[in-house]
């Protein structure tokens, strides 16, 4: 999926709303679990119920490896089961990945190829050549850790080089010359909406992929006021706040609630912005 | 297993030789491919020949990952396998994760409940609250990211900070904090020994996991002068040289002599240092 096909969902939904199927067998509703398949049961309820109010699916890989090759059944099942009903969505693989070149290459082929997903989350701590293998696919995406939403940012990103930059402004500025704004995104975390001014400054059209609205409590009218573009260039993620909205018989319910009540909120800031 | 129980190992055996399992299916010799579980026999046959001259494992997760669901069975049927036969080994699943505090627990949940290893590599890039969770289990071990033996070290991680400090510098300072030197070790590249020293000032007792030397080139000497401490302090990773040697029927062979051969280096380096 290119730049223009996500910016034409956004517009056609009215959202830039990011689910995040971060699906923990221990906190899915009770009733599922008689099923054969609970964590499939759980995310093509969430999935069916959130589609009308978003853009993208992060499936997070951790969540499934925590079972073993079930898992990844379970997650090979999800991306197909969006891919198929779903497929104007954007699928972000919520990974982490970065080695050298040759096992960068092997995780490429794993998520580009293997499990086809859209985009990948990649780590910048060892540099190009950990990167560079996950930029030569046509249509897909690295999403770029730049500056995270947690508390352990500020053990290094924020660290101030020599040259009075901070770690991730070196890492944006460096990075971007990888590859262009149709290939690469940046994780931002909502968190550091005081940030995102300079941020634009340094990738004025990159899309950033926002976690931390939600649960780690960042303000989605700050993220919208200091991130957004004139094509809109967020994509704002949220996970427990909805598929965990309820553990009940109305999970499903209730995370459409919660991904609607977000994308009614995103779509004032789109008119707002005139995207 | 603790630092002393590796300790042990490490005399008992004369070496201090990791073997990275990074099977590649496409580069296994082409007699296993009619066997029913190629990647399992060429595993089994390469760990039974190199396990008289090693003390370590090192499956590489991107590998196992590019096959899906089979490869996530194969890398816990390598791990079982190695934990069966050879119960004195170490085990380390090179996976470079690393997120925030509740995805990094369940990658933690993964490798060391899950899967059974001894020993996660993680990235340090997203600061404490990522790394700690991986800290939180009796006789397991975090492999820290520090220098790796990659061209992209030199974009990050030898940065400058204003205090004066590389940011791998800085990496070691503030996360050997976290923990101690029996239940962290360091990755740090074999390309790199000329700054052995430099992190020896820091972490004079911590264990360094040294990727690099083989196929990338770094020398086995110049490591063991610059890195080793009286009880070595070393693991020393070869992946391709060894599992890769002969691609004919005689592969196992192979891969015993080049284990065989630096392991006997390593000998000489360890009688030389008095460990």
């Amino acid at each position: 999926m290119n730049k223009k096909q996500l910016t034409d969902e956004i517009k056609r939904t009215g959202s830039f709303l990011c689910v995040g199927l971060d699906t923990d067998i221990k906190k899915i509703p009770a009733h599922l679990l008689e099923c054969e398949n609970p964590v499939m049961e759980f995310n093509k309820a969430i999935i069916d119920a959130t589609a009308p109010y978003c853009v993208a699916y992060k499936p997070n890989t951790a969540f499934y490896e925590t079972m073993g090759a079930k898992g990844w059944e379970n997650l090979q099942e999800t991306v197909d089961y969006i891919r198929t009903k779903y497929p104007e969505k954007l699928i972000i693989a919520d990974a982490k990945r970065g080695d050298i070149g040759n096992t960068s290459a092997m995780y490429a082929r794993t998520f580009f190829e293997t499990m086809g997903v859209d985009a990948v989350t990649v780590a910048p701590y060892m540099g190009e050549d950990s990167v560079k293998p996950f930029l030569g696919y046509d249509g897909k995406w690295v999403v770029l850790l730049a500056l995270t939403s947690n508390k352990g940012s500020h053990d290094f990103q924020v660290k101030t080089l020599e040259d009075g930059k901070k770690l991730f402004e070196q890492v944006l500025t460096t990075s971007k010359e990888w590859g262009s704004d149709d290939t690469m995104m940046y994780v931002v975390g909502a968190t550091q909406s005081e940030m995102l001014a300079e941020i634009r400054k340094i990738i004025p059209d990159h899309f950033l992929l926002v976690p931390g609205v939600g649960a780690q409590g960042g303000s989605l009218a700050e993220v919208s006021r200091h991130g957004m573009t004139k094509e809109c260039g967020l994509l704002v993620n949220a996970s427990r706040s909805i598929i965990y909205a309820s553990n009940g018989e109305d999970f499903a319910e209730a995370a459409a609630t919660e991904a609607k009540k977000l994308a009614e909120e995103m779509k004032s800031y789109l008119i707002e912005q005139g995207v």
